[in-house]
């Protein structure tokens, strides 16, 4: 009997500790959002070249929302699983007509308050051009991110444009 | 007998009669696009003050798509019902920074080969600023939006951006 507890345990041991290595709250990354790009558009700019923004956001920027993120820019506050696309693309300018370029890179909100405690619930990538994979973002960055965002209600700069 | 037969006849009349009256095929205004701001957006352009197209569509354009045009864009041939929004809205610049202003107008085509047979299976239509009832085209717009429409694949200039 002894001996079924004891493999009993080590069964529930094994099973756990294989779900926690799959868990996604063991992994702090943030996924690339798929199918983002027929999410809503939330609204759009453009960062000139005299812009002090130009380094690191130059060109178009659109942002997307998944439903979940819709729904939490009408009520005002973010339900969990919301996704936000911050998309920059290069700006090409001819004869006063400007079009979309390249892009430079996606940035990604996407919240969950467990996954994401240390950051006020909300987790933050950076994916370079059309990468899917490429992370860019360190713990550092992050942090800065967090920093920024929480000036705002829910951490979110953005509003819907009618 | 003969009485029956023609009160049967009398009901088809007015039954075919009534459905011919509230049939859409009668009418060839094209009906606002309710939902599209979350529709998928197909790509974004900036016209600027120096552009000749400033005039019509100054500021920036976003291309909105409903799922049936969705899948226009990505086989090549638009199915019937496929719907495209050009959503004009005002330009203003700060610092470098350029951010939406207010709504313009919005262009709208929708695929009904029947309904807009005239127009090359597609009906045109511009609502007013926020308007989703004041028609701002004439006949004889809608013929010139027809006739340069002519010079694109199934009548669309637009390819949906990466």
């Amino acid at each position: 009997m002894k001996k079924r507890n004891t493999l009993t345990l080590i069964i529930l041991l094994f099973t756990f500790g294989a779900g926690f290595s799959i868990r996604p709250y063991a992994d702090e990354a943030v996924p690339f959002p798929e199918g983002y790009r027929t999410w809503a558009h939330i609204k759009t700019g453009l960062i000139g070249p005299t812009s002090p923004g130009f380094k690191t956001a130059g060109g178009f920027h659109h942002i997307y929302a998944n439903d979940k993120a819709m729904a939490g820019y009408t009520i005002g506050s973010f339900p969990e699983g919301s996704i936000i696309v911050f998309d920059v693309l290069e700006a090409i300018e001819s004869n006063g007509n400007t079009i979309e370029g390249k892009r430079r890179h996606i940035d990604v909100m996407i919240k969950d308050s467990i996954r994401y405690s240390k950051t006020g619930g909300w987790g933050y990538e950076e994916f370079k051009g059309n990468s899917k994979t490429e992370r860019m973002l360190t713990d550092t960055v992050r942090t800065q991110c967090f920093n920024c965002h929480t000036s705002q209600k829910d951490y979110v700069f953005s509003s819907l444009r009618e």
